[in-house]
This record gives structure tokens, C-alpha cells and sequence, in this order.
């Protein structure tokens, strides 16, 4: 099968989450991506949850996010390794980094060096304020944690009244991941008509901006202060989970008006579907606490397996709030092959995440496994570049590159 | 200047969110995109906040997601309106629908019929559980609200032991609306090559299943159910928000021991740095409720404004935890240009969110309004399709398309 992007080279200078997401949607499209590891590996080779015996080869965390990509395992303190990663540079389509915006300068691999370098080059950078920045900002640190506060996220996620509410993933560095590759694949578009490369500041406070939703212009339009509201949505009623008689959640989503009054019908509740409070969307919306404590003790009747079976003959929008256990075990996460089996090194088969991006010709896929902390440094450096077995042996003495993996 | 996708044409047949955040792309990134609307409109121009007098033109929550786009306002349901969609898809690049998955097929506009009219045209189509599905999954109604339950982020978002929370934005769309843009490019890629275009079947419960980071890992590898940590972060601590004097909240996200070690420094507490409880991650991760209430009165002890001082010189990560006004009004925010102003008919100016593609030659942009309903519906028929001035009056009225804006 043919791949999206199989003729596109990627060197990926990126560690832990945001721009190694990015990376992962290129290898998963078909680019060859050469993941550029300290000699030491990518600090996400330290993250739980591990395989088998532990250490850097059994990270469940590297391993799902670095499927398809070749580890090129390599010290940039040193001149040899910077001369390698120049030449590497030099044949590539895309650099994708995620270090603070001044750590690729000091290497020597700024925007400006890059362009000197390779003139056709797309770098993409990906920080947590950015590189062009008020003074200052570009060299704060910053994790998902800082950009899901800095951004407002978690002032409108969590229980109504109640303190800020971390999303239970991070958001923050996964959003900036797929704007990247957005980006990339927008600059590589624009290469094929001119030829010449261009760079990508990215953000992660910017990219959850963006995704704000209404919460920014309820503020710029009407000065309100969206905050918190549990499991309810700010404008849309009965749209929130409540708990079953068997102490679990469901969840219900009834986006208008008719939806309303079938369900009403089906729980024997006319009279609400036609009460002067909550006949329409914003009655319902304005008396919303008051049709929560009418509809508690009705969702308490029965449990979540009665509320799936008689909401899905209904066809009335609504959810179970599914664990993490059952989301993996569930038929038709399987059935997209959304959780899929790699077999990989050192570890055996496990179960990972698969590719959303379900194209019918060029479908985003699993193909190959991690890889193995340096793992291509060989191969890259014999089949991309060309050095010699002996120069490659002199760079292991030297430790450029490792001696074993 | 030139913009990455200026040759491409979209047929936008997207309401409210998911297909819409995705056609914002193409068209913040210059594809010419044309939303095709009922002659009722988008549902999302109902959706407040409205700007000035309210009504269809006025919505805060249409007018930010539909900037730089088109209104062709056509009646579907008559032959004519088919049939000037039919001519509009032959000379397009790409179509994006979020409609249930049976909707295009009874309308004549499966992948099938559309691949017969355009064999290039590129079809992304985005529904709550997919196209390709179980028997009877491709039928469920779905929102946001469905997916962010299903998908399992919900469990895993909100207080620790408390209910599941909602993501207090809609992310289940969003997210989807990033994976179908990023589908949609690599099949332009792909097209440069080959000549063809091909369907792109997006699933919101894909795509937050995609995103749930190492909870997947977590189960699939040790069989653990995570759940909801309020704040903080499973496996790194400290990282999360604490209270402060003055009852606001500050972030605190402390990646490594070095970092902790400062931190302990800095507030004088040196015995918590290499406390035997607490001197590594993993430790702390073992003992993060204990640690909790030890650094609760410590936080309790300054204001938010100090704090920030004070992390600030000292460069430890942290952030505050701002409020959707305070983001708003952010400099930085102003100085990435990622609140701008838009002039919008029948409103004036007004501040919605500008685009996180920051490219150095072909930046995403907002460089023009959201259209009025219907607003280019002549231009379209007359400018693209060759339609007569005559023809178009009699359009009008026989309610093919609206007869005034």
C-alpha cells in the first residue's frame, strides 16, 4: 500500500509529548522519521507505565507514541554529533523540535542555521509561549500543566463552584502536536509550488486558546466569566451525566427541543416536556439547577444497563461514561481498529493506540514498532549518509554514538 | 501574500462544530471555502452569544468559527438545489460533512455518487462513531457530550473520587475537526502523485480516544482503571494548582528532582528535598496525598501576585490558574495575535480567536468576516457556476436559495 507522505524525511529533535505527537501522526502517514535521541534516549523512555522488565526499551508511554519512527541515538554536545545532524538536516524535508526556543540556537541550529543549511528545510518548533514572544516569555518553562492553566482550560473544567480542574490528559501538548502537523503539511504544500521552506511557532498556550470555544467571545461579546460546570455544558440542557441506580454514570445529550419532549414522553414525564420552565433549550437552560433536582431522583430509578437499553431503542443521544477499562474492551473501539497489537522488541505483543486518521486510500497506520533506544544509528548513518563501517566504529569509541542498543 | 492553500476549493456542508473547526483551518490557511448552509442556516448561527441586536447574522459562536469562509445558502431538498451542488463538487477539491452517516447517501451524495461526479474530489466526513461501524453504531446520534463520555475522558477528567467531569470545552469536536484537517492535507498530498481523491471517515470517538495519552498504556500493560486526580498529574508530582491567601490558584508544575530541589530551597523548606518520603518522583508519586497537605498551608502563606513573583526570578515552572478574562486580556495572548479584531457586518468590531498556524510565510489568518446567511450565494452561482442573472432570479423564486441577505 502506497502512504501519504512516504517520500518525506523528518528529523526529530523532540522528547516526551507534544512535538513527538506530531511526529507520530507524519511516521503513522508514512514519513520516514528519525527520531534524534540523546545518547542517554528521549526522557519519555523514563515514563510509566513499563513493559515486561522495566528500563528504556519498555516504556508503554515512548512506545505508544513512537510506533513507525527509526531512533537515531546521538551526543550534539560534541562537534561529530553536530556535523552528523547537519548532514542528516541537509536531505530532510521537515526538523520537528520541542526544546525551549533557545536550546536549538545554542546548538547551532536556529531557524537562521537551518535555512543555511537546507533552504528547503520545514521547521516546525513547538514551546510553551512560543519563540517570537514578549520579553522574557520564550524562556519560561513550561509542561502541559502551565498551558492548560495559562490558557484558561481549567478555569471552565471541573465541578460548578468548585477549584480549577486539570483535563485527565494532556490536552495542552497533544492540541499543539496535531496544529504542528497542520502546519507542516500546510508549509510542504506551499514548497511543492515554491520551493523554498519556512518555520512553524508553535505554541501550546496558543493552541488551547484556540480551542476555547464560545467561553472567549461570551467574554469579549458580553463581558461574562465563563467558569466550571461539572459535567453540564454552558448552554445546551440536558446535556450532562447523572447517576444511575447502580451508582454508575450516564450520560445524556438532548441538543433540542424535540429530543427534550421524546424523552419526557419515554420516562412518562409529559408534563415536563411542556412546563412553563423547561418547555425550550433556554428556559431549560436559565432553570437548569432546578430541572437537575427533578431529574436526579429519575435517573436513580433505574440502572445504566436498563437507561442504555431503553435510551438506544428510543434513539436518544446519550452515552455511558465509559472507564478506561471499558473503553478498551469495547467491540466497536476494536471494530475501527482503534486499539491495535504491535509486537514489539524486548517486549512481546502489547496493545496500543491506533491511527484516527481512517483515509480509504492512505490510511494513518501501525506498521512497525518503536524503536529500540538507537536502534538505526547504523543504519542511518551506513545507508542515509554514507559513512564507512570503520568511521562508525570510531564514533562508537568516541561515544557520538552508542556502542550498543 | 501568499497563502498554503490559495488553489484549493472546499464544499463545506458542516453545522456547528466538529466539520466546521476544520473548514476554519483550510480557510484561515487560504482555501476558498464555501459554506453551503439550509436556507434556515448553520444551527450554530441559534448558538449565543449574539452580538448587537441578536439574530442569525449575530451569533458570537457561528461568526468565530466561520471567519474567511463563504455562504451559498441552497435548499437540498429540491432537485435544483442537488443539482447546483452536484455542478459546485465537480470543480472543488475537497467536501466536509458532519452529518449523521446516513444523511449524505439519502441526499445522493454518499462516497459512491461522489466519486462519480468528481473522481479527484478529496471527502472527509466526520460523525460521533464513524461510517464504517458495527451494525447500527453509524446510526447513533452523537454530540460532544456522547463522545467526551464514551471515549473515556470524562473518567479520567474532574475531582479525585468525584464524579466524571466534562472537558469544559468541547474537545470531542475539536479534536476531530484537527484530525479531519490533517487528513484532508495528506490526501491533497497524496492526489499531487496519483490523481485521485479519497474518503476520510472521522470518528469524535476515535479521535478522543486517540488523545487519552498513557491511560491506554496504563490499562492495556498493568490492567490499572485510572480515574479523575482533580488537578494533579498521574505519575509527576508536584503538578497541579494549590490555593492561595488570597483563595486564588496558582499551578505548580515541577518536572524533575532538580526542580523540586529548588522549590524546597526556595520557601525554605530544605528538609523536603531529600526527605526519604519525598526526594525523587517516584516517591512522591507514592506519596502525593501526604505531600499534598504539607504543601497546602505552605502555599496558603503568599498571594497569588507573590507567588508569581517569586516562581518568576527563581525560573521554576508554574503558571497561574487564569480565568477566561484574564486569558483574554493576556499581553502575551495580544502579542501573538491570538485574539484579533474582525470588522463583521451588522455588528462592527469584534474580538474572536486568531490562528495558532504561525508559519512564517503563509500564516494562518483571519483576513475577512464570517459571512451573512446566503451572503455570496449569487456571487457562487453567477461567478463560479456561470449561472445567468435570469436563471438566479428564478432560484429565488422557487426558494432554491434565499431571496434577500
Amino acid at each position: 500500500m502506497s502512504r501519504a507522505l512516504e517520500n518525506i524525511r523528518v528529523v526529530d529533535l523532540s522528547h516526551v509529548l507534544a512535538a513527538p505527537t506530531c511526529t507520530m501522526f507524519l511516521a503513522d502517514l508514512g514519513a520516514e522519521v528519525i527520531h534524534v535521541e540523546p545518547l542517554h534516549g528521549d526522557d519519555a523512555r523514563e515514563f510509566g507505565p513499563f513493559a515486561g522488565s522495566g528500563g528504556k526499551n519498555n516504556s508503554g508511554y515512548f512506545i505508544s507514541l513512537n510506533r513507525n519512527k527509526k531512533s537515531l541515538a546521538l551526543d550534539l554536545k560534541q562537534e561529530k554529533g553536530r556535523k552528523i545532524l547537519t548532514d542528516l538536516i541537509k536531505i530532510s524535508d521537515v526538523v520537528v523540535e520541542n526544546f525551549r526556543p533557545t536550546t536549538m540556537r545554542k546548538l547551532g541550529f536556529g531557524w537562521e542555521e537551518l535555512q543555511r543549511i537546507n533552504p528547503k528545510v520545514i521547521y516546525a518548533s513547538i514551546s510553551g509561549f512560543g519563540q517570537d514572544s514578549l520579553p522574557g516569555y520564550d524562556a519560561r518553562p513550561s509542561y502541559d500543566m502551565v498551558a492548560q492553566g495559562y490558557s484558561g482550560l481549567m478555569s471552565i473544567t471541573g465541578p460548578e463552584g468548585g477549584p480549577p480542574c486539570r483535563v485527565g490528559s494532556s490536552v495542552g501538548d497533544i492540541f499543539a502536536g496535531h496544529q504542528a502537523t497542520i502546519a507542516i503539511m500546510a508549509a510542504l504544500m506551499h514548497r511543492e509550488k515554491t520551493g523554498r521552506g519556512q518555520h512553524f511557532d508553535g505554541a501550546m498556550i496558543d493552541g488551547l486558546f484556540t480551542v476555547l470555544e464560545n467561553a472567549v467571545v461570551r467574554y469579549t461579546i458580553s463581558g461574562e466569566v465563563p467558569g466550571p460546570l461539572g459535567s453540564a455544558h454552558p448552554s445546551i440542557v440536558p446535556f450532562q451525566s447523572f447517576p444511575t441506580k447502580d451508582d454508575s454514570h450516564l450520560i445524556i445529550a438532548l441538543g433540542n427541543d424535540n429530543l427534550w419532549k421524546s424523552f419526557c414522553k419515554l420516562i412518562g414525564r409529559e408534563d415536563l416536556g411542556d412546563h412553563p420552565k423547561f418547555a425550550t433549550n433556554p428556559l431549560r437552560t436559565k432553570h437548569r439547577k432546578g430541572l437537575e433536582q427533578i431529574l436526579i431522583p429519575e435517573f436513580k430509578k433505574k440502572t445504566r444497563k436498563e437507561w442504555l437499553d431503553l435510551l438506544g431503542k428510543a434513539g436518544l443521544p446519550h452515552s455511558p461514561a465509559n472507564n478506561i477499562k471499558e473503553i478498551c474492551e469495547d467491540p466497536h473501539i476494536a471494530y475501527r481498529k482503534m486499539l491495535v497489537e504491535v509486537d514489539q522488541p524486548r517486549v512481546g505483543k502489547m496493545r496500543i493506540v491506533g491511527s484516527p486518521i481512517r483515509l480509504s486510500e492512505t490510511p494513518g497506520e501501525v506498521y512497525a514498532p518503536a524503536p529500540l533506544l538507537g536502534e538505526h544509528s547504523e543504519q542511518v548513518l551506513k545507508d542515509i549518509l554514507g559513512y564507512t563501517k570503520a568511521e562508525i566504529e570510531l564514533l562508537k569509541t568516541e561515544n557520538v554514538i552508542n556502542r550498543e542498543v
